[in-house]
């Protein structure tokens, strides 16, 4: 019969999963909330259960949930490495080559020369000093001074993309540079770690020669980005039309990941490099619809890559790993040896100063991608457990700088939403019939309470504006507003109206949702923004019927935050 | 450092994950096209590429794929338990309870008669006659008397649902007391499952004593369909309001099912008790959006369940462990157990004598949940390998024949969609202007052509009716149709027009895309599926457009097939 796991395997098994996942995906959320890419809390969850806290604080509790060995670590070993395979489709399907020929020599000679420097700068360094560097007895010098170069000059997309978007530049000529730079910059370092990985020969190692591992990871590239991605991308519409949808599609991208991942870890360059191209030629097909796309994206962000990146927290120790000396060099050579290139190579481009820092800051994130990278050298033996630490707290630290120095540098504003300034306390679910004038008092009653202020000094100057001009924006909302000298931030409160309420819009439709706006006299950027975010997030008209039943706060938060059916 | 899997067996866990998901995808599909639930395709599927086949012809490959021990096998049986777990999840999801209060009565009664009568007989017969069942030495008679009772009795919901959509009775009296009574039979059933399995006492088995696992089940089960229920129905929103969306719902939803299985399987019953139910409750909030009910639905329905089902056909012969007598034993005690008390039971509750006929085969298909729980009891040891595969031919017969039944007593059309009638023969994408005459030639000749018919035959009644009365219908799409006295099936021809061409449609749009309709005389029902099939599928604004610029017949295809995004 089937090899199923014993009883007390399966409770084991699922238990420490729904744990993983719980302590994962709760850290996630909040290094969002923070700002912060989910790949650092998931992290740190999987420190926290891991040997760094419980296993040194409940050494008992945390050997009965993660065990070492056994039916339950072998299955978790199995889920945790598809799991990485699947996450490595998913960023590969994240890179859009188009976006390479379109800004083309700039990324190209800025990508080149910020891998080069900080290759050189690793490898030297690592060469000459492989003891700085946290370099193990019995390894290759040579193979752990290629290691450490490609670990020094890679750069992820995934983070930086997401940098690019929380700050609105992804669309502008810096963001798209940059992440053509890092598109090419991605693909070369996965080449070149694939040729680390394929120099290593151990016991479990490649069953190939050096020569012919190399041979065949080019020529694997060369026909999955070429011929390979064509036929993908005639074979999509094939399925689709002929296979239930959209279940064809989602079966059909993981079997190829599935197969190119086993066909790339077999001539030993590892899985992930097969499903990461895989990854690339399906993303870039036309074919593959958005709604598939979304599918396979959610189920793999938020289950599998949680459990992987948490997993990777569990076994290593990182208190008695942490050296100090180690750490900041790696940082130190990570940081100066990317940045500086990157920025003058944008400057050499053609790029202003300040953009240039910009490009420089941003192509210095590194992200899951290092982690996914320290793993597998780790795993190798090519690093110790020292020097994974070091990476691993290098990736997190450049992925937060990204985002903080960009801002700095080029003053970008965080792109705004209503809801985040209004809360419960300023929210009202109104079932009267009224007046615009009841409507306003109520809402301005409410923010006085919310914040301690005057009701007068809300009410009077909101309601003498909406006199001269009605703030009926159509499509059944309205926005009166008012911007206050003195005001620290802005202050919103939310009416759901049980009874639409004419504030004679344009086009007539009565409104159903009532947002207050006071903004700071000083600050006119984020007036406008917040009055752009209520148009786009509540002018569709699904969204505002289900908005304006909302009972809640968090039953209109909840419809705000979803996608439109 | 975390435990991970060696080289070798990676390249092997990815490979034979690849070959068992698209070997059970391609059957799964081939099942579907043939009007058959995919699961049956899938375990047969997972059959030749296991011990009946594969291992007799090729036993160096199949070890060499799938091997029976060590770490791919240990990973890959986490793997399926994992994807039993949430599988049971999404079974669970379809369950909707306000239907077993709106059908109340007629449910109860046809699915209490029809739990009843066939566990009685399974009961009777196994205790007395254990040899003819397939009972083996060393067992609890009785414990396998009880087992044998359960699976004569239980219900597939998920088949069943599947089968009435097909048959377009869904939403009909007697559609929704088949559902409402299977849902009965479905809850009731995994209940007295967890009491067999609670039962027994094997070294794997339970940690607690019999008394205090059906208390804990029953508690359990009672707490998580009411109290549980009804807080996960006030965590949805929150956790939509303050997560990502949809990752929240997705990961929590995971994490509760996990949780659950622990538990249930910790108590001892198995952590599926535990997964239907939290599916259940979720699946009935209507927080659950239903594009997260959908991404979550896709991902297990489309990878986790078959490379289950796949995998149970993977290590039991089928072929050896066949024998006909307990089969038809099996399959006659199953069928006569079931069809004859609930169709009287139907009759009781007031139905036509043909209604009652179809809900009784309609309560008899067993499905995946026969499966499943056969194949726990021939993990438990409850039941030998004869056993478990006459009940897996007993569950794949009841299921194919439910559909057909119900069909032939209630003569039900299967749903028809004018794009199985028309190929890429008969498909023309259009880029000179014309007139409707035009149009209509093209197509016709075109009809003609794939069946060899005179093209008068086809233009001429067509061309006549059309002057008579315009058929465009509006949105963009036009039906020029006719009846033929003498067709044995209907013929469709489809023209994606690049310029629109102006068929007098009320709505004054011209129209996209035009279908030319050929159906038998003597068949009125088929030619209004037909039309109506064409409306219902072509006027959406989004799909118009899409399928107006469809370049061949494959691309038409997969515009239609696709839901709009």
């Amino acid at each position: 019969m089937a090899l199923m796991l014993a009883h007390q395997d399966i409770v084991t098994l699922l238990l420490s999963l729904a744990v993983l996942l719980a302590a994962a995906r709760i850290a996630g959320e909040v290094a969002r909330k923070l700002g912060q890419s989910a790949v650092i809390g998931e992290l740190l969850a999987g420190v926290v259960l891991g040997q760094t806290v419980l296993g040194r604080f409940a050494p008992a509790l945390h050997g009965a949930l993660f065990p070492t060995d056994g039916p339950v670590a072998l299955a978790l070993a199995g889920l945790t490495a598809v799991a990485l395979v699947l996450f490595l489709m998913v960023a590969g399907m994240e890179v859009d080559l188009s976006t390479v020929w379109k800004q083309g020599r700039a990324a190209l000679v800025i990508s080149v020369i910020g891998m080069i420097v900080p290759f050189t700068m690793g490898l030297g360094g690592a060469f000459q000093f492989p003891g700085a560097f946290g370099g193990q007895d019995g390894i290759d010098p040579l193979v752990f001074a290629l290691f450490v170069g490609t670990a020094m000059s890679i750069t992820a997309l995934p983070v930086i993309a997401k940098v690019l978007l929380d700050l609105q530049l992804f669309r502008t000529e810096i963001g798209m540079t940059i992440i053509a730079a890092a598109v090419i910059n991605d693909i070369l370092g996965w080449l070149a770690f694939a040729a680390v990985l394929a120099m290593m020969d151990t016991e479990t190692g490649p069953t190939l020669t050096l020569p012919w591992t190399l041979a065949l990871t080019l020529a694997f590239a060369a026909f999955t980005l070429t011929l390979g991605r064509s036929l993908l991308n005639r074979a999509l519409p094939w399925i689709q039309a002929h296979t239930s949808w959209p279940g064809g599609i989602i079966s059909f991208s993981v079997v190829i990941t599935l197969l190119a991942g086993s066909f790339t870890e077999w001539i030993g360059v590892h899985a992930i490099l097969g499903a990461f191209l895989v990854g690339v030629a399906l993303g870039d097909s036309p074919h593959l619809r958005e709604r598939t796309r979304g599918t396979i994206d959610h189920f793999v962000s938020f289950i599998f890559a949680p459990l992987f990146f948490a997993s990777i927290g569990l076994r290593i120790d990182f208190v008695a790993n942490f050296e100090p000396l180690l750490v900041a060099l790696v940082f130190v050579v990570a940081v100066v040896g990317k940045v500086l290139p990157c920025a003058g190579a944008a400057r050499l481009s053609g790029f202003a100063p300040r953009d240039s820092w910009a490009i420089g800051f941003g192509m210095n994130a590194r992200g899951a991608m290092e982690i996914v990278l320290g793993l597998l050298a780790l795993q190798a033996g090519i690093i110790g457990e020292p020097l994974f630490v070091a990476l691993v707290i290098m990736a997190i630290g450049t992925s937060i700088m990204s985002g903080a120095a960009i801002q700095a540098v080029l003053g970008a504003p965080p792109r705004v939403s209503f809801v985040d300034y209004a809360s419960g306390r300023t929210f009202v679910s109104r079932e009267a019939q009224g007046t615009p004038r009841q409507v306003i008092h109520e809402l301005s009653t409410k923010l006085a309470e919310a914040h301690g202020m005057d009701v007068a000094r809300i009410f009077d100057p909101v309601w003498e504006r909406e006199q001269i001009l009605s703030s009926g924006v159509g499509q059944g909302v309205a926005i009166p507003h008012a911007r206050l000298a003195g005001l620290a931030q802005p202050l919103v409160a939310v009416a759901a109206l049980q009874h639409p309420i004419d504030f004679d819009a344009r086009d007539g439709v009565p409104a159903r949702i009532v947002v207050l706006l006071l903004t700071p006299a000083s600050d006119t950027k984020v007036h406008l923004s917040l009055l752009a975010s209520v148009v786009r997030l509540l002018a569709q008209e699904n969204r505002l019927e289900r908005a304006a039943s909302a009972a809640n706060w968090t039953q209109f938060l909840a419809v705000i935050r979803a996608d439109p059916d």
